[in-house]
């Protein structure tokens, strides 16, 4: 038996979504069209006014619907610090910390080479221009701990030397709350290496 | 910081997909508006399409575009047979399996008299008409082996037996390529007690 095409299609349009598979999608679809019909509209015009309307901040291209993001128009927020993430949701992250108050610069990516994708692609324009700009003092490299993280945050730290602003990188070590015996032993080492007096 | 309202409204929309919570949501969002626009173009589009156009078979209770579904609409299928099920995946389970050539008829849920589902949110009208129309020689019974499918599987048979059609359950046992060992009791009592001789 073939499901109706409509049917169809949004099984296979789901699969879009992060970790949805085929059984998954199909058990979405189902759920929308059986049990969730007020939900589901209200997600189409959520997903069509998200695209309409969410842009990218020009100054750090966290997403926006106005030209410059809340974090960039707020003057609250201490210009001379700025912090480079490689996603939205390590901005998230971050001020969900609540002890940062300077500014974010979203990479939305990080250096893949092999993928096409350079400092162009990662907004490398919009990069020197805040760094041009001399209000920045510190850039705090908080790419991922991977290995295109370190690239990244290697190659930024390079170029925002050029500019002669300090550049630093985000601790790496034993995170809060965890157990030394469960620990890797890469994390272990950076913990060991980065050791700070008391 | 506060998300944009779009994307705050998104994030809200997209929990309304099963097994989705916040942080997933947010992560579903993020992806759609950050790698994949086109797809969740598609995904928009699909969504209000099928909520447009897929609707209910007026005889099974399947999903379809058509007033019959293409199992209904089919003249090569059996229509003495009648299998009785709780949803459509569990349709497309069973078309899966290949073996089946008769006809369905989808509940979409199960008796729950608590949160108010009788007989009439389940379909009975149509279920009654499917039976009064003479051409059904048995109906199975394949609700979910549950205490609800059970319940709802013993109302249907009295109502099927009513009519005067055969009325059969399918069989609970032990899982093909299942280890007796690890099978819960209630299933081995299950499979001892409908054993079959050779």
């Amino acid at each position: 038996m073939q499901l109706s095409p409509a049917l169809a299609a949004l099984i296979e349009a789901l699969r879009a979504l992060p970790g949805v598979g085929p059984k998954s999608a199909q058990r979405m679809a189902f759920h929308l069209l059986q049990e969730a019909r007020p939900a589901a509209q209200v997600l189409a015009g959520a997903l069509q006014r998200a695209l309409e309307r969410v842009g990218r901040c020009h100054q750090c291209r966290m997403f926006s619907e106005a030209e410059r993001c809340e974090i960039c128009a707020n003057a609250q927020r201490d210009a001379s610090l700025l912090c480079v993430v490689e996603s939205p949701a390590d901005v998230m992250a971050l001020e969900q910390s609540g002890g940062y108050r300077g500014r974010y610069f979203v990479l939305m990516g990080h250096l893949s080479p092999l993928d096409g994708i350079g400092p162009e692609q990662l907004g490398g324009a919009e990069f020197e221009a805040v760094l041009a700009a001399g209000q920045v003092r510190e850039v705090i490299l908080a790419t991922n701990s991977t290995v295109e993280g370190e690239a990244t945050a290697h190659f930024l730290s390079q170029l925002v030397r050029q500019h002669g602003i300090r550049a630093s990188r985000i601790a790496h070590g034993v995170p809060v709350g965890g157990e030394l015996e469960y620990i890797d032993a890469g994390t272990l080492a950076h913990a060991m290496a980065g050791r700070q007096s008391l």
